[in-house]
């Protein structure tokens, strides 16, 4: 069969299962979970067989340590992704919760209920325990699920999926539920993007490289973020001890995530009192600072950031620092600047903390807390299967329930319109 | 200027527009709706004056009367328009509603609140009063719009949003929140679908031709259906006097709409007392029927339905019609016919009435009701922007609230992540 076929039998397939499923009650899925968590276990050994064989590949094509890191599963990883599982399987089921219902005058009931949106086509990069996450979100709440992986992953996705649907077949639902695409063949990810009769959403996860291609190719609708280039803004009217620990927090915690704090913005009326030992913190924390032109002139020594400074995510230890002359100028940087992912105002003055949750165009918006904060499971939506910076659909964190749409049921008794 | 230029103006300026508009208070937009209103009728003269310069083209041009009659202003449309503002006024505003606000374990306090999109693209066809009904929709929810007509309407849509556009001026709200594409030129829909820095939403209303080229072209997420094929199932445990009234109302109350029926199922227990009454009625309100094999060989001289009538969208008085052997056979039949769009079940059997309620894939199903009710005033949300038959975002008939996304607020006391 031509990739081609391969792929558009997986989505026709994925269509099929997803019409048994969306009806499936909540103990079979968990049954499912559960079931799936204890095989991971059980066969633990064939799991790192196979992942081996994806880290030699890796290892002869010399990819980077932190990449060959990413790839490796041992048992810790497969105990974590089984209780992963097992959390899952613990979250409430989103599909039936009617979320409204209401008597119109001539007698009719009108409801929402939740339904599944079908099935989701998901494109991610190397951890092969996203595989089993994005499966589990994607079963508990009705939908099919087509993965594809990257190609360094695929001995290993190919056998946690194979472990996925065996669990699926014991409990009589449709092992095609779930379904790894199985080829490294770089065209997959083009010929999924057009399977738009029968896969219903596509989530990207990975650089910006990767989810520019998406949304450019896809005929489907797709739920993404380019980047996080998250803001906080040190208010004139700040506690000055917290505006530090939750810069520092957001800068050094985890620099490497998309909600990790890439610009700081420093109302003047507190740089010389708060700046300077601020900047002395992170450095100690291995932070190289790029300062606009007043930071530098206030501390000597300190990189001049450039341009392409301020709308940069840097995913790493860097942190560029702008001074503002009032709120306005940090708003207007955020706007410019920010990627509508996560932003934070660190104050004590009430009109400052409204307007900013009010102005700022960003799927999370925070006062006097850590822009790590911005997760689904952070913020109690209790999993997540990524993030959306458009606004369409769901904005921010999505989790189960996002997974969702909701359609409208009406009970009558003859009733006709005049 | 180039009419690249100019659709980059407008979407730029609708999107600058769109930042004021989102904080502006219920009493400054409904102060603009009455006041529309108010304009309205009292420019009643000047806009029956341009609307004559569109129906003059239009003889010219020889439309049909139908299409002369969608374009005609006169007194009586221009009142009903001014009463739409009002009605519209009178909606609860979406926008700054908190829908959720719980608290974390780390005291975090996370809610939700109710945004605008930002800037919605209209595309649309003959109907002049369609601008004023989607300004105001548009207008309410705190987006900013820009609309693109039929070409036959372009004198009539111009002088509506100038007098939208100077209301919006006397109350000192942005009067780029309502423009009109000032041009005939059939490339402006295509770049306007271009233009994905600024336009947040597509929503097309018109034929399926013109929905199609909107989806095929859009780099920008739309809201659509393509056509309305809903069917009403009479059950074997129907009450038939229900089921006659119900689908006369279905498909002969108002033929032309995407929410007339266009195809009746019938259970094979009843179709000796149902149908022949049934077809005589239907006959009686100038409906054509097309029926299946059986239901030609039950009453003879009906036409045969061909295979191009199951998925047809009439849009006229003319019915297919097919007797089935059990509802799998029903469910089937809309499963691969139907456009997710509306779906009936006439019954007195409960669980056929919650089987059917599950398992149909459409955006509105209702027992023992009749489709025409598939509607956002009628379903109760207030107003109509327009209906979508694909799950992401909204599914089914989109009021006020559909115009708007939620996004996370978060109060904190100076919480960090560890």
């Amino acid at each position: 069969m031509s990739i081609v076929s391969v792929i558009e039998k997986i989505a026709r397939d994925a269509k099929d299962a997803a019409r048994l499923l969306k009806n499936a009650m909540r103990r079979e899925k968990d049954e499912a979970l559960f079931l799936m968590a204890a095989r991971l276990i059980e066969q633990g050994d064939s799991i790192k067989a196979e992942n081996t064989k994806d880290l030699t590949l890796a290892r002869e094509k010399g990819l980077s340590s932190a990449m060959i890191d990413r790839l490796t599963l041992d048992d810790k990883t497969i105990h974590a992704m089984a209780d992963g599982l097992k959390e899952v399987a613990a979250l409430p089921d989103p599909v039936g919760e009617v979320t409204g219902m209401w008597k119109r005058p001539n007698g009719l009931s009108v409801g929402r209920v939740r339904i599944p949106l079908g099935v989701i086509g998901f494109i991610y990069e190397s951890r092969p325990n996203v595989t089993v996450d994005a499966a589990s979100l994607c079963l508990k709440s009705g939908n099919s699920v087509v993965l594809k992986g990257g190609s360094e992953a695929i001995h290993s996705n190919l056998i946690l999926s194979d472990i996925l649907r065996g669990a699926l077949r014991e409990v009589g639902l449709p092992q095609e539920a779930i379904q790894v695409i199985p080829t490294t063949d770089r065209e997959a990810v083009g010929i999924l993007l057009t399977q738009e009769d029968h896969v219903d959403i596509i989530i990207p996860r990975g650089g910006e490289g990767l989810i520019r291609f998406v949304t450019k190719n896809s005929r489907i609708p797709v739920l993404k973020h380019y980047k996080g280039v998250c803001h906080v803004y040190v208010d004139e009217f700040a506690d000055l001890e917290m505006a530090s620990d939750v810069s520092f927090n957001a800068k050094v915690q985890r620099p490497g995530v998309c909600n990790a704090m890439e610009t700081m913005l420093v109302h003047q009326a507190v740089t010389n009192d708060f700046l300077p030992p601020m900047v002395t913190r992170l450095q100690q924390g291995g932070v190289e600072i790029r300062g606009c032109e007043k930071t530098v002139g206030l501390i000597p020594g300190l990189k001049k950031a450039e341009p392409e400074d301020w709308p940069a995510e840097f995913l790493d230890l860097i942190l560029a620092v702008r001074i503002v002359s009032n709120m306005d100028e940090a708003l207007d940087h955020i706007g410019q600047y920010g990627s509508n992912h996560t932003e934070a105002i660190i104050t004590k003055d009430y009109n400052r903390s409204q307007r900013f949750l009010a102005e700022v165009d960003a799927s999370v918006v925070l006062v006097n807390a850590s822009t790590r904060f911005s997760d689904g499971n952070q913020l109690g939506l209790g999993a997540e299967i990524g993030i959306n910076t458009s606004k369409l659909h769901a904005f921010g964190p999505m989790g189960l329930e996002e997974l969702t749409t909701t359609k409208f049921i009406v009970y009558g008794d003859g009733q006709i319109r005049s």
